[in-house]
């Protein structure tokens, strides 16, 4: 049995993401100043977002709401109307930031288009990712995307069976031990981890993980040789 | 060629949906009453999202940060930091509500099950769209479900490549001429009007519609007379 798709997770894996949420949060904090200290903003507004997840989702949008809800709170509904309109700037300025693909990725996806299908499966908003996507340049590269509304063991066995393949057919690439390595090595799939520099806070897990179907990798290029090792092994 | 697909829009065709947005709004426009008369926050807020909609999309979060920002607008800066807070909770609640399947729609399902696949075409928000499928009960008779962030001829054109059919084996069945109907009539495709009686400004379009592939039916369960008539002139 050897690998027919190979899966991309597509923020902070294909392109840059989450320091640009960051950065965001951080001009957030700024404005809280005269509130809070920046770090009880930020702790404040994660416990917001986690609330707020299930309702809202993932993406921007709900980030921007759950910026402004910890701005009356952290303010005591004491804070000025302005500081919602600078939220909603700074959220606006977030959702039309251009894309910066990661280094290496276009090599790999070259490297690969002919040999195996590639699908992006990617949580978040639909609206945002697809645009992401078609602003990267590199949507041309991919069979086909799915855009999950959560990545869970389920959402994997959906798209699994979707794809109309087996378990051991699939690997899955990406920066989240969470939402990209655990639930696809649990069904039987292949997972390569490749570490970003910058993890949101509720995505972290601390684990450590011996599988030989798994694999933790330095840069998206490592994931060549990696391949030619899994289907030796496979 | 007899019609193997047929697809059916979510919100207001399965679903009330449009009613409850409604019910906001006028909440909304209650709490702007000290700043400016209903009907032009009503106006206010229709154009805020219009001017959004390339960046938020469609859905519940995009409006609610819509009005938020109509709220800025109509009162300069100057409202209080709690009408922001009661937006919030306006959005929340209406995100919260639950799902009312319109009358006839699970008679019309169950008859048409066996003999078409069925499937779901609605554009939305992911999470939003697939929660309420979730809750309506009815997820069970679709073999597919698909979330657009569009409803242009051309997502159409990718959804009928995608489903493996011909254009002229695609019926579609909607509340909207311009989402449902038009662009499906184009592509050469099927489509059956059931008119809802609340529909977004934004949605409304003008048109007399002379095509034998289109028909207006007044309820959902006249769709079961309408096919019988499709597959025998089609």
């Amino acid at each position: 049995m050897s690998i027919k798709v190979i899966a991309f997770d597509a923020d902070d894996t294909l392109w840059i993401n989450e320091p640009y949420f960051r950065e965001t949060e951080n001009e957030f904090c700024s404005l809280m100043e005269n509130y809070v200290p920046q770090h009880t903003a930020a702790r404040e507004l994660l416990q917001t977002e986690i609330k707020n997840l299930a309702l809202y989702g993932y993406g921007i949008k709900g980030f921007m709401l759950s910026m402004i809800e910890t701005a009356l709170t952290v303010s005591s509904n004491t804070i000025d109307i302005s500081a919602v309109e600078k939220i909603i700037g700074y959220g606006k300025a977030l959702l039309a930031r251009p894309i910066e693909v990661l280094d290496g990725v276009e090599n790999v996806l070259d490297a690969l288009k002919d040999k195996y299908r590639l699908v992006v499966a990617t949580k978040g908003d639909l609206l945002d990712q697809e645009r992401k996507l078609k602003n990267s340049g590199i949507d041309h590269y991919f069979h086909h995307v799915e855009i999950m509304s959560d990545k869970q063991e389920s959402d994997y066995r959906k798209l699994i069976r979707h794809l109309d393949i087996q378990p051991e057919e699939f690997l899955m690439i990406g920066n989240s031990l969470k939402s990209d390595i655990l639930p696809v090595l649990n069904l039987g799939g292949y997972a390569i981890h490749i570490p970003f520099h910058t993890t949101w806070a509720h995505e972290h897990v601390d684990v450590h993980i011996e599988n030989p179907m798994f694999q933790q990798v330095e840069i998206i290029t490592d994931v060549l040789q990696e391949l030619v090792r899994i289907n030796i092994i496979g």
